[in-house]
């Protein structure tokens, strides 16, 4: 270990390696402190630290932000933690080709103020911006509230390099669309949760700016309109919907009613809400193509009852009912999920979920909401009980209905530690040997972020 | 060789296994026929069929609608082709999930008839469409026409099924646009020519059936302005641009002009023409937004001139002079490049390459068009020699400008045979190890397509 930290010092610049009383300061305090952070100025470093690892078989678990929810950035006392912090400058805005050049260490946020000030936008958001990083949004392959219209991380993704675990390089920082030559290295990377290789700079795709901003919350009072109203909408606004957020009654209710801050903008009593956004071009075109839209929906009866926001603070109140989340704290304690089935397998498996909570827990509160235009929903399960028996327990019976349907246990948050029991219920034994047979042409001596995603 | 076929024979069913005189009937007469040409009618059958190979080392072309322009099926006499022409069953279409669930031999001009029927659009769109299969479209990851709005073959797979080297199914075919359960195994074998793997059913994504659609022809002067105006039109067009394809003043010319049989629709002595789509929601709105966005761009002088199309047959015609590419033959012999180049570099390298040619050879002819808001640009260049040394000289001058721009040898066409000289101009050194590690690792023996992409 002493050999590891005197070989590291040598390679990164000052300041560049954290270790003992100073490291549990800066990490979180407890007992799975790693051997020390190390923290490179530069892909150089980066490959000089892996070289020296992998020589010595030194596991490396790779840091962005540390917002992820599963685990995966969690150490042990003989691994050594590689943070991209200060690899985090803004290396070129290029708005000719709509591309910005980035280190990994950049926070999301700030790509998405330096797209908003060179005129652009780059549309990948979470609720964790500000602090989670863009290299950890391509190692997880991040998601968020406008998928629907601008795709996950991978799709904000032009170019990419990445240091293997060999400390072998790979530099593929194209600012192209479309580039079929040979092999889409960058895609094996994306999602990969630093199992692979450590992603060190990035070209991302930058979106044109949009100047209007839609938006209503609709009621509706049966599934299979839902779906039916999510394909009218997104055909009439032609290309603008931006998100298709749907709500549960219980949810619902939830957040519009004390102690929650915000106040129902329609009757509480619907089955289903729908919080819709559409981001265009043309003010005065979009909100008359918008109103449009929504009111065939209402002659149509796809939609029960709706609200248009009518200005800037209404359609942050209507934000801000989706997004707080926080108020599920009033049922803790509480287990979160983020899974995806595809909207024709939705309501069933709704309905058995529900079914099996209330036969197991008649006193359970579950709470749904969440990207449904994407497939994706949250689900926030309590049943009284915080012991690691009753997370078991309603893990399995609410990843139960999935494998049946192709549903997925993990839509957006990753696998990491915290799901990998799981990993089998949503990947067939053969799409798992196939992953394990990449691993082990990549990272022959399993050092980089090893124990996560598989079991 | 006769053991092969005899296993062969015994494993797929009746009309499976094409040889000796009628396959010269059935695949092109030459010298470059395979031993058999076999035909499975399911994933089972191709997996026998794999599984076979791969224990006798018997190498194997996989064959799609055989549409490529890189001679990525091109095989010889020790080479096993097997077609995937009898797997062309469309096995779902879900309007509520927006997906359709196909064998990998259903022509892609199927697919895009059986969404509309549904109500849907299926948006890859290229020439060959009538005969290119889906199973090609994947392996070779195609672009074409409307990559700008929906992307490329990439974007438009959910799920995949494939069958590796050694006969072990993959069975990936889920719904869902967002699973990050592990590594997205697809993404490896898009675009990868079959030499990863044999593709035999996928999950296709459908979207919403656009009801507008708007066409206009722009002159501008300016290629600074031919960026600016992308910028402006995508902006305010607010997500409904689905094709910005641009000619060189030459093709125009070309196209426009007798023997051909368009007719210029504005002037031509512009350098550029524009030639902008979009498809929308709205007949109404969608119009206004349109003329209003184009009469925004002339006032501000980033178009000099415009003509938009009032109805369909002008649509059309707009359309047909852009596609007129038959007229390139004018100057034959010619030798066809599809390249990408980012917007930033894409003046400065058209501007070497003409003058290099014209160093060269005074007399060439040089016509550039292509899927500008891609960064796509197809290249037509005639020197009136049609030698292999001439191809050679030529390949090498319109390539030169490439690397140095992080351009790319192929944008969507692929490697192939033809190509694979060249891709090392356009991928580094690392990146192809990689490349190969992959390769080996997923078909150890190499046998699928082997000699493809990697020289």
């Amino acid at each position: 270990m002493r050999g590891l930290l005197e070989k590291l010092s040598k390679v990164v610049s000052a300041g560049g390696l954290i270790s003992g009383d100073a490291l549990s300061e800066r990490l979180f305090p407890g007992s799975n402190l790693p051997i020390a952070l190390v923290r490179p100025k530069s892909t150089e470093e980066v490959a000089q630290i892996l070289a020296i690892c992998h020589e010595m078989d030194q596991p490396v678990v790779p840091h962005g932000g540390l917002t992820g929810l599963v685990d995966a950035t969690q150490s042990n006392h003989q691994e050594l933690a590689l943070s991209l912090e200060r690899m985090n400058a803004i290396e070129d805005i290029d708005v000719q080709s709509r591309t910005m050049t980035v280190q990994a260490g950049v926070p999301l946020q700030t790509v998405q103020e330096k797209a908003d000030e060179a005129g652009m936008l780059f549309p990948l958001d979470l609720g964790a911006r500000g602090t989670a990083t863009i290299g950890g949004n391509a190692s997880t392959n991040a998601g968020g509230n406008r998928v629907i219209r601008y795709g996950m991380m991978r799709d904000q993704i032009l170019g990419m390099e990445v240091v293997l675990a060999d400390g072998t390089i790979i530099s593929s920082m194209n600012k192209i669309l479309k580039n079929n030559t040979g092999y889409d290295l960058k895609q094996l990377f994306v999602g990969s949760e630093g199992t692979l290789g450590v992603v060190t700079r990035l070209v991302l795709r930058m979106r044109p700016l949009p100047v209007s901003q839609e938006m209503a919350l609709l009621a509706i009072d049966d599934f299979t309109k839902v779906t039916e109203f999510l394909n009218h909408i997104d055909s009439a606004l032609g290309g603008t919907l931006s998100a298709y957020e749907v709500l549960w009654q219980d949810y619902y209710q939830l957040v519009t009613q004390p102690p929650a801050e915000g106040r129902a903008p329609l009757p509480d009593n619907y089955q289903y809400y729908v919080l819709l956004e559409a981001l265009g071009g043309s003010i005065t075109a979009d909100q008359e193509r918008f109103v449009t839209a929504l009111t065939e929906a209402l002659e149509q009866e796809l939609i029960a009852d709706a609200v248009i926001a009518q200005n800037q603070g209404e359609r942050d109140a209507l934000w801000a009912i989706r997004d707080d989340v926080g108020q599920v704290a009033q049922n803790a304690p509480i287990f979160a999920f983020d899974i995806s089935v595809s909207l024709n397998h939705m309501e069933s498996y709704v309905e058995e979920l529900k079914a099996s909570l209330t036969e197991r827990w008649p006193d359970h509160s579950c709470m749904i909401f969440g990207h449904l235009g994407d497939g994706n929903l949250h689900i926030i399960v309590g049943n009284g009980d915080s012991s690691i028996e009753a997370k078991k327990a309603i893990d399995e019976t609410v990843y139960a209905g999935l494998p049946a349907r192709g549903g997925s246990v993990s839509a957006e948050h990753g696998i990491g530690l915290q799901k990998k029991e799981y990993l089998s219920w949503s990947r067939n034994s053969d799409e798992i040997n196939l992953m394990k047979v990449l691993k082990q042409s990549l990272d022959p001596k399993d050092i980089l972020n090893p124990g996560k995603i598989f079991a």
